[in-house]
């Protein structure tokens, strides 16, 4: 059976977010052949029942019930963050001194301020063989892999357009009650922090290029909503009272913005249009990137995450976007699954995820996305929030 | 045969557009019941020995190559303007005062102070019973059409989202040559003013909502291009000489805003992100629209027409978006043609505007969209060019 | 204006194909260069006052009640056939021998017997420059020419698999009313010669294979609906009375069938499968082809009919289903319309028929498809009626 | 953790469906709430270091290398078989005498003899306690379980069409290795039973309706193939020498037949149309179902696996093919999985298998489908080849 050396994960917090690792750190090894061997070593919790229950049922060998014990633990190599926005700075700087490797949910934190001390104890920690990443799982879906790989071999020539459209519609309904995502306390934004983070790092990640600027527009539909007891969840289908008490809606319910990119080394810069909304009903997870460059253009729609949309203008007048099903043995992760056509899963993405963080610290190398690449979108968030704050005016990242 | 009394025609310009007029004017009386006989009567154009030919092809009866002329005849009840746009306010006013119905091509007017004096005219003018109309055809889409029926029958509920794209690629080859729908001073704008208005008039016209502010970027990717004999075309494929003699592009290759709406009478306002383009590679002619209710959804792509599909939240958990072939003889302007399934193409989107004018012609009403429709249009074409100007600071409709 | 040779057209029948038809006449000259210039001469049919009122909406120039009278009338020059199939042999082969070009509506006729002598009369008054082609419609839409262009071009390879289906649902109401399609000595057949004859027709012209045997199924789900006085329309929403007077229904509802073809001259022969049906509940015009070569592949559904998707292997890992607008000016009849995109409707198939036979009698040369094609079409229909009739035992044609 | 009474499972053959239930084994108890926790006991395979390797790389507990020893464990309760068809007799009838449960791949068996025998010891297997299922996965996938529940709910009124397509194209490349799948005395039969059997079960569950009889078509493209050491693969692309030594194909690649219905209680029996076929360049994993009925359609693609397209007619005219996510809480399977809009992938069927099993184990109950259901298939596979014997001739069930 295998040999290697096993990674000890610690995870906090166990939500949504928990499930979907802990799946990964269980899978990952018997589809990938990783350098470490990963090994479910203890789940934090603040509830002591709860995090029992779940530890068992995801299948972690111990538990505890604060954050600050894992890192004091032995047998703890890795610390796993899946806790709401407003913790993440202070477990993982923590973590990170105490000599844990981290992975980190996104947003990376709540502010740039915070975002940016944690990059730089990311950058002190990696000089002593201690990584970091932020968890931008969309980046490991086989088809905006393919798309990277495409942009980067030239295919696209220079990109003049990016469109992103994240459109979700689990808050659509007034009745949905309030959680922890709609607490700027808590989530640091809403629809943008929560959704249109992903599209803002998918965007720069797969044409290469950085935002330099934003004009942004944000808005808050409904403005309370009925609090339960339950605030970690996802929302939910609402079947409160009308007389329950109600919360206060702290958050953007909608991000709209336009913006600019960088060109990278070769082109003179793309201009973009991005939306991140929970209240565009019928839209499951539109999470959708299309490109468009002086050769060709790519179009992606999580909703059918299997395939990715690719017009070559070579082939024209015969031209027309290919839908090419993501799920060959030379695509990105899928030649470690199925017969071409069976497709993946919402899932895979962090399975992936871990695939890629394991084996970068097998080989002592920095993981991507990295916290300092983390913070680049943090300082996105914070210039779509600014511009907002000042009629649309044009913010500079 | 047809008893009804003629109504004579007289057509300015003839490119592209003038084709697709003069088909609407020969076709609407064979498929539907009008109130007037539409008569080919002249076509001018200021080429005697062009104009001559094209009128033969296209069935013209007689031919002008002065506009003035055309006003002065006695046998011409209604001008139809299809020339470029600094041209329209000059015609459109002088025929409304020759007492002549007065059909226009979208956008109405190269400025808003053109496009107020044109509703001045056309406002004087319908007193004395001569009517105009603005050629905004995409509402003749029957699908759009049928997307503004449900709307106010109320099937959406209050409106959140409005995101509306038009997006083409004739462009995109930067060799294809210089024509007038590249000079400001001609077209009064790029793709803003020739595929956004259509997408701003159609984002208004279906919710029943205003545009009140909006924040914008505009940008040029190709600022040369070359240059040949014919400026009337649509630009083309490009085989010119590399050292052809080059004109200079002096409008938006792209124009990405976002919006905010006055809500009408029962809602909040929705908010809205625009984006026209002739640079999305790949993107023939995807005029889209999609408006998110708080009940329903809608979404449209010409390169589509003939569905709309429909998302209803009263059918969760088994909702989702329904494509309604707009083929049924219930559905707007179908019942007039094929049977069900039997898809319409571009053109019909004319001959159904030929329908609707001369259907409020003959009962001496105002033919809808009126040129006060086309101003505010026009003023929303206006704030983004100026939000543009002013790094993307909000500017009120 | 045109200085083309008149050619004077004489239509028999006026429903929906008449319809279709007369558009065609009256727009071909419009967009095409046609060597003969087609005249709305005489419209036929055996009311009086019908065909009247329709001449006139229609832009017939005169009207006549017997077809007979068609023929003696030295001003026309082409008699166009759009009546039931029982009509068709006699009315062809009369109009032949009369000297008249003939276009006749598909299927050729209702039976083999008929089609021969058709077929025999059609090659002796080719002898005489007297030309004749039958309607399959749909060779003229440009995704489908294009589809052949392939084939032929051999972008396909060797032809293994053929997936034809025609798919409509206007009868599955129960009480949708009886019609002249229903009544096998009127139709001949049901959806098998209504419909199934076009994917027979396409799959063969396509895939440049005729069809060597099948194995069919034919089923008849509703065997009586109300009469209603008008027995030539489509079928229509039923609101008969349940206590309506019944006829019976002789014809097949649904037709399914295997088929092997010859495989031309370069290839093994192909294996099919097609299914024709008017009760596939939400199917509203789905005429879909697919083809599957050895190198790429071909897929067609008219419900979507400007595209074509197309798959090449060669492409691979990176091939996908390509969906070709087929609106770029290179492709078959496109050029001759609208800017790239701006897509086509049903009744242009009908128009570039007209182009098509009118070139070809200018041009002195035989149209196609002819009587001898559509003969063999027919001997297919046969086939499968005769399989069905059998057990499903294999038929070779 | 869980207190669960153990589940020991046995497992023989490792390949592609080796994988796939071993992750079902590991992964159903984590987020479902299983009566028996499904333990990974022992793999069997041939070859020692094979089944060495890959039992440690997929989580099993020990290995054997002759599948009569699991037999003999008494620390096995459950034998999953995952080898070729021509195994599955011998295995499935001694497990089932060994007092073991079985979950036995599909199909059942390579001949009805040998289903017959595998039922009779299943039946009197269950006297005792002991269960078996067979593994048609398919009937797992969420959307095509909900097919199911629509269906037996009366949504789609009394069925009048199947039809269902499996197409992959995997063998297209006749440079393809060998493998055990086109070796009838392995396999029993190719696409037929491969995938085609899926269709016949699906098509029949979803319906709830058996196939009466069958007019069937059998052909083979590629008559060699090059002989590869690996004859356990799925085929893989074919890099291997021109002149490597050939393998005679014994199976069919492409199965087409017709088929009727036997209309279960209440309705007339439908007509269906069968293809199955790894020669649809471009096609990937196709399994297509649709079903159509009085009040009614339904349409799923296996490409597109978390959507079922709904067509319901009482919402006439502006009815349309609903594309509903199977991904709501309401849904099969969904609520234990991801938020709304998360899709599953290919992998999921064999969890939800797993824990179907597992529950009707638990209970007591026989699991669904039964070898009895299998067997019926078997005899609709058998009447397939028998009417491709005979000229297509129809040949009942």
């Amino acid at each position: 059976m295998t040999t290697a050396k096993p990674l000890r994960v610690g995870m906090v917090g166990y939500a949504f977010m928990g499930a979907a690792h802990s799946h990964a750190w269980r899978t990952a090894p018997r589809f990938f052949d990783l350098p470490l061997d990963p090994q479910l070593t203890a789940l934090c919790g603040r509830n002591d029942d709860g995090v029992r229950a779940v530890a068992g049922k995801l299948g972690w060998g111990s538990v505890e019930t604060d954050w600050r014990r894992l890192l004091e633990r032995d047998d703890i190599d890795l610390i796993d963050i899946c806790t709401p926005g407003n913790t993440h700075a202070e477990i993982a700087i923590a973590a990170l001194e105490a000599g844990k490797h981290v992975l980190c949910e996104k947003p990376l934190a709540n502010s740039v301020a915070e975002a940016e001390r944690m990059t730089e104890a990311a950058q002190a920690a990696a000089q002593r063989g201690v990584f970091s990443m932020c968890g931008f799982s969309y980046r490991r879906t086989p088809a905006l892999a393919l798309a990277k790989r495409m942009v980067d071999d030239g295919r696209l020539g220079n990109i003049r357009h990016v469109r992103a459209q994240y459109l979700q519609d689990w808050l659509s309904d007034e009745t949905a009650p309030m959680t922890w995502r709609l607490d700027k306390s808590k989530s640091g934004s809403g629809s943008l922090g929560d959704i249109g983070a992903h599209s803002i790092d998918a965007a720069q990640w797969v044409t290469g290029q950085q935002i330099t600027g934003v004009s942004a527009l944000l808005e808050t539909f409904v403005h309370e909503r009925p609090l339960t007891g339950d605030l970690v969840g996802l929302g939910g289908h609402g079947d409160v009272g009308a007389d329950a008490p109600r919360g206060t809606v702290t958050v953007d319910d909608a991000a709209i913005f336009t913006a600019r990119f960088d060109g990278g080394a070769t082109s003179a810069g793309a201009v973009g249009v991005f939306e991140a909304t929970r209240f565009a009903l019928g839209r499951k997870n539109a999470m959708r990137l299309e490109v468009n460059g002086t050769k060709a253009s790519l179009a992606f729609d999580f909703e059918e995450m299997n395939v990715l949309s690719f017009y070559d203008a070579a082939e024209s007048p015969d031209a027309g976007f290919r839908r090419i099903f993501v799920t060959e043995p030379e695509h990105p992760y899928a030649g470690n699954w199925w017969p071409t056509g069976h497709g993946l899963g919402y899932e895979h993405g962090f399975t992936h995820q871990v695939v890629d963080l394991v084996t970068a610290i097998g080989a002592g190398e920095q993981p991507s996305p990295s916290f300092a690449d983390a913070l680049q979108v943090q300082k996105v968030l914070a210039a779509v929030e600014g511009s907002a704050a000042e009629s649309s005016r044009w913010q500079k990242v």
